[in-house]
């Protein structure tokens, strides 16, 4: 069983996707396109300082849906020896590769000037076709949320090499 | 152009769609089942607190796909007069009427067994597919966050007649 989704809009980034991904935490700036056929849906979209972007990220190819599990290799641009970390189902993680390649990026909306919303911290490449908006409101914010040994041990690693890096 | 997407699982909930509609806010206990293919993807999952999972709205119609315009009619159950909201764009909302009927739902993992997730806080109806599941990391947790006049206006109103309901 299948089902089809199509685009509702697309990432205009003035980067290279090697700029792009070596930036992946702190993430980039750009605009979304929204397609005229749908432009009506950003009304009242004004306001909100951030929004979730489901993505399709196009450039997976057909083996990396396939993959299963993985290891954090974004973790590499931080310097991080990954030889030392644990191989995770890629549910665990964020990884692009996953049996359906969609990507959650959460974005802080800068401005809008009608169907162009200019966007801070972006990590999806130029041209990756945008499946669906969501404003992020309050009930989004977990306040208490718990996170699994091996993951901890990854953010300690991170933040002893980049005491100035936000949490990820 | 139309991107293909699968199921890597399915929701069971012990509860009627009516039933489940009538507890969006609180959402409802329920076992996320991954398909056995997939299973490993799950490796590295417990002690992630909070799941981010992506599903799609199946009983979602062809001309529900069309709106791109709607009156939060969820607010009807809190007692709201929504005769007073104004109609915006489904991209500011949370509305199961959108181009891609794509659900994102925030839930708390009570427990794992095997390819088995309990977890509570599901607003999706019994059997809905699931598409992707990504664990809740800190990065996800946007502390400053605005709201448009009239998201305010509406948690407000909310807030008046049910001053013990979380925010959404």
């Amino acid at each position: 069983m299948h089902f089809s989704v199509k685009p509702i809009g697309l990432v205009h980034v003035n980067l290279s996707d090697e700029e792009v991904k070596a930036k992946w935490l702190e993430g980039v700036e750009g605009v979304i396109e929204i397609y005229e056929d749908y432009a009506h849906g950003l009304e009242g979209i004004d306001g909100f300082s951030h929004l979730i972007i489901i993505a399709y990220l196009h450039k997976s190819l057909e083996e990396q849906r396939r993959v299963l599990k993985v290891k954090p290799k974004c973790l590499k641009l931080l310097g991080v020896d990954i030889t030392r970390l644990p191989e995770v189902g890629v549910f665990s993680t964020d990884s692009p590769h996953r049996p359906n390649p969609l990507a959650l990026t959460i974005v802080e909306l800068v401005e809008r000037e009608g169907r162009y919303l200019k966007v801070k911290h972006l990590d999806l490449f130029n041209g990756t076709p945008i499946l669906d908006i969501k404003p992020y409101t309050p009930s989004r914010r977990i306040d208490r949320i718990k996170l699994p040994l091996w993951y901890q041990k990854i953010l300690e690693e991170v933040k002893a090499k980049h005491p100035l890096l936000k949490d990820f």
